[in-house]
This record gives structure tokens, sequence and C-alpha cells, in this order.
């Protein structure tokens, strides 16, 4: 999905996954993790934890562990968490509502701006996070004024195109897109396409595979 | 996340991004689809998918390409998606109602049988898709008159765990977790924990690329 990178983005998947226990573990007083714990806390094998943050260079000590702080800093300036990042949302149905809320989005620094819709019914709502819905019509205006990096499409399929060409043409420069459709971008912008019924579909591969099992056993 | 299975779980996610082109394709009247066509709507190499596919046998007709029908099916019948699953949903906030009504879900056959909350106000709400909020304390007794065979969960994260352990001691076999915090289960189960904040850290670290590169240019 991105383009030119050298690291496999497995891997960086990986990295923001280890972030997620490293914060809990510092937030509660310990200072060193070995790989097996980092490991076991994410559901990955401690080979895999050590392969990942080998592309980075030597952390931590053979034997004893990565010290969490540093870990954890040197992850987030890797994976360029380390600052705040400005987004806005289109399309203010359930989903959206619940990105734009999502407290897990603000407290790693990816701050919702603006939030559109096209539906005139939506237009104006106050949302609880404090931003009011506003028209699609002011995507260009408002993206360039709020200095917007970073899209959340999470309209219909039908609109999500149209909305990304909006969006680029604005001056945003990765698109996040919910809505069920590959959404296209020219080579100087990013996009993440995230099909969530895609995780089902993994789930139940593995859900049969469980159930043969059970019956051959 | 998933224990025992020889097909990397890469190329699993990517056989059920495949499908979802070769659905259009089909629609469209498109008999045939080379592993080029095929890649590129899906925006990964035809390598890759030409060695997805490998893992299953033979695919295809050198130099001429898929018969669009066929591959779909075979990958439904791979995927176990060419039957239809039974879901219930625990948290009935935004994303809740999001997922619940989620029209690609139900396409898939990804149907849910029941949507469960503690919230008082929320309990005996009528959804669009026709379900009434249930009480968590039926969570129990629904499930296996329903025969739900997955638990999606939208909880807050304090909720997520208790809710996994209910699901699974009333004979769910596979939780798909939204809930900003893994979720154990025991080895004989199945849990797919969905971060989506991950998917936004994945593209900050393509995005702070693409600025050092715009630079440096």
């Amino acid at each position: 999905m991105t383009k030119g990178s050298k690291i496999p983005n497995p891997t960086i998947e990986r990295l923001a996954l280890y972030s997620r226990p490293l914060e809990a573990l510092i937030e509660s007083g310990t200072p060193i993790v070995s790989s097996e714990r980092l490991a076991a806390l994410c559901g990955v094998n401690p080979a895999q934890v050590r392969k990942d943050l080998a592309y980075f260079g030597e952390f931590g000590v053979r034997g004893v562990g990565y010290d969490a702080q540093d870990l954890l800093r040197e992850i987030k300036r890797i994976l360029s968490t380390d600052r705040e990042w400005t987004l806005c949302i289109v399309g203010m149905g359930n989903l959206g509502r619940s990105l734009v809320e999502n407290e897990n989005f603000r407290k790693r620094g990816y701050l919702f701006f603006a939030a559109f819709d096209s539906d005139t019914k939506k237009i104006g709502i106050r949302l609880p996070c404090g931003l009011t819905i506003e028209p699609a019509r002011k995507i260009r205006e408002l993206v360039r004024e709020l200095k917007i990096e970073i899209g959340v499409i999470t309209t219909p399929a039908h609109e999500a195109q149209r909305v990304t060409d909006l969006l680029l043409d604005a001056g945003v420069k990765a698109i996040l897109n919910f809505a069920p459709i590959q959404v296209w971008t020219p080579e100087c912008s990013i996009v993440e396409n995230v099909d969530l019924s895609v995780k089902l579909e993994n789930l139940v591969y593995h859900l049969e595979r469980l159930y043969k099992s059970e019956k051959s056993a």
C-alpha cells in the first residue's frame, strides 16, 4: 500500500503493537522488559521481537532486557509518533463518530481538527469531542486553514474516491480509508485502505481449522 | 494471534483482499483476470499474488490468467467464507452500531444474531438492522439458544476481558476484539485483537518518510 520503504510493513505494524504494553509497563513502574515478556504481552514470538528491533540498530542488553522508557521513546521516534498530527474526518455516520471520539487516538497525538459530512441533517451538530460537523464543500478551505495532514474517510463506498480526490487537492498528504472500497492516490501521497471485514475472514479461516481439529481429535 | 496454521497470516489476509476486486470484476462481466491486473487492483505486486495462490495448488493458465469465478469460489472455499457465520456483538456505542449495520459483513455471510450492552439506557433499543439491544446478563442464554460462533467486542477497554470470558464460557469459539486492549483466550479458541490506531501509526511512518524525501528533492 505504501511506497519506497525499506522496513517491511508488518514490522512497522508490530512496532506500534509493542508500544501498547510498553506504555502499560511504564505506567505500572516496570523499568526493564525482556523480549520474552514483551513478546508474550503482544502475542508474537520473542525471536520476532528481537528481529524487528534489530532493523533499528542495537537496543537492550543481552540477558537483561530492554529499558522500557528508552525502547518506547525509540519506537515513537522511528514511527514519528513522537509528535502531534492534524487529522480531519469525512463521513459522520456511526463509524466516523466512534473514531473522532476515540480516546486512544487523542492520547497518541492524532488530533481531529475538523469533521465533515454532506448530509444537511448532520451539518451543524456539535459532537462530544467539541467539533461541529462542517459541510463537505468547506473541505478545501478548512484543510488549508487548519493545515490538515491526514484525511480519514468513513463515507459510503460510492463517495470515497471523490472525497479522496478533494482532500488531496486541498493539500492532505495521507488518507486512511475505512469506506468498503479501495481508493487510489497519486505516487506523491500515502493511502491505507482498511477493510474491517478482512479481519473476520482471517478469523473464520482459523475457526474452521479449529473445528476440523476438534472433529479429528 | 492464531494458532497452528501452516499458511502465513499475511497470505490469508491478502486472499480476502483479492476477493474484493474479483467480486467487482465478476459483476462487471469480466471472465478472466491476470495476476498483474489483480495485483494492481489490490495494490500488491504480481509475484506476491502468484506466490500466495501457489499455497493452494495450481490455479489459472500461464500467459492467460485466472478464471475470475473459479478463483473467487476457490478463495471462498479456502477461507471458509462460502458459508454463513453467526455473530453477536457486545458494546453498542458508535463503533458497535456501525459494525452491526455494515452491509459488507452481511453480504459476505457474517450475520449478527444478537447485540448486547450493559447500559440500561440502551437496552431495548431497536436497531435499524432489526435487532433489539439485549442486556449483557443474557449473553449466556442467547449465545446457546442462537448457536453464536463468533463474538465481536466493542466495549470500553476495562470491560473487554470480562466480556471475552463470558462469551467463551457461553460457547463462543472466536473473538474479534475492537476494544483498545489485548484480550486473552485459552488455546482452544481464536482471538483477533484489532487496534485501529495501529493503522495510523503505519501511515504516519510513511508520511514522515515522504516529507523527508520531498525536502531532500
